[in-house]
């Protein structure tokens, strides 16, 4: 038996979503459309809205309706501190689990010359001019300690120093709450040359 | 920070989903808008003309596009045989599974009458209709070996007994690859009860 048309390709499209397989999709499906049409339809209404009208800030690069984001138009927020970070999923984390009130640079993504990601696809040009300006008295890195995050870090940091801007890199060590007995060697090692004086 | 009102609402909607909470949600909205627009567009357009399109077969009662479904005006089918499943994902695994080539007929539910589900809801009616045509020989009994599942299957099978129509029911026991140490003592002294002769 083949399945209907628009039944495969409806499962084939909730495939784009993250982690969802062929088994998850048809589960999907299946629920969408016997138990909650009316929330399938406010999905696809929500979908079409969003990717028509959700846009990048032009000052910090995040995910934003507006054309400046709630952050950078907040006139609250300290404009000498600016935070570096891959994804507004990370502005998010930081935003909730830290007290910081400066603004925020989304690079979206990180340097990764394989996958066509260059200095200019991570907005370097903005970044630059920002730095260039002289409201940033203090520039934080907060890219992923991945192979990729810290080569972006040590390119941003370059850039820094060549405008006069402090240059300071988030700390890495030993999560709270972690155990040394299970923690990976490189975590370790990196909380031993990065310890500091109580 | 307060998300934008669209972003919000686009997390609210995906939770919608079976097994997406709001973590999940939130890197799928982030995934569709960051990485994958394309994929989402195709997504609210699928959506929309599933739920637009995709209704139930007038005579099994699956979802189907088509007033009657793809098994149901399939001739080569024997509509002597009929196998009463809970959902059309259930359809799906014995098509896949099995060489079954009789119809179905599909509940999109079972009895529970704590949750509204009645005969009715479960298209007794057209079933009761069907039996007494005088085309079934076999009914198959494919409901879930749950309570309300079992309770399902016992309605129906006195119904069948009433159109002078032979029930069966699915064999359930120890399923293969599984071992007796680990299986659960129902199914084991189900499988004590169901034993055939060698």
């Amino acid at each position: 038996m083949q399945l209907d048309p628009l039944l495969q390709q409806l499962m084939q499209s909730l495939r784009c979503l993250p982690g969802v397989g062929a088994k998850t999709a048809q589960r999907m499906a299946f629920h969408l459309l016997e138990r909650d049409r009316n929330g399938a339809f406010q999905l696809a209404e929500c979908l079409a809205e969003a990717i028509d009208k959700v846009g990048h800030c032009s000052v910090c690069r995040t995910l934003s309706e507006a054309d400046v984001c709630q952050v950078c138009s907040n006139p609250g927020r300290d404009s000498a501190l600016l935070c570096v970070v891959e994804t507004p999923a990370d502005v998010i984390a930081v935003e909730q689990a830290t007290g910081y009130r400066g603004l925020y640079f989304v690079l979206n993504g990180r340097l990764s010359p394989l996958d066509g990601m260059g200095p200019e696809e991570i907005g370097m040009d903005l970044l630059k001019a920002r730095l260039q300006s002289g409201d940033v008295n203090e520039l934080i890195l907060a890219t992923n300690p991945t192979v990729e995050g810290e080569a972006t870090a040590h390119y941003i940091s370059d850039l820094a120093k060549q405008s006069q801007v402090k240059v300071t890199r988030i700390a890495h060590g030993v999560p709270l709450g972690g155990e040394l007995e299970y923690l990976d060697g490189g975590t370790l090692s990196h909380a031993f040359v990065g310890r500091t004086e109580l």
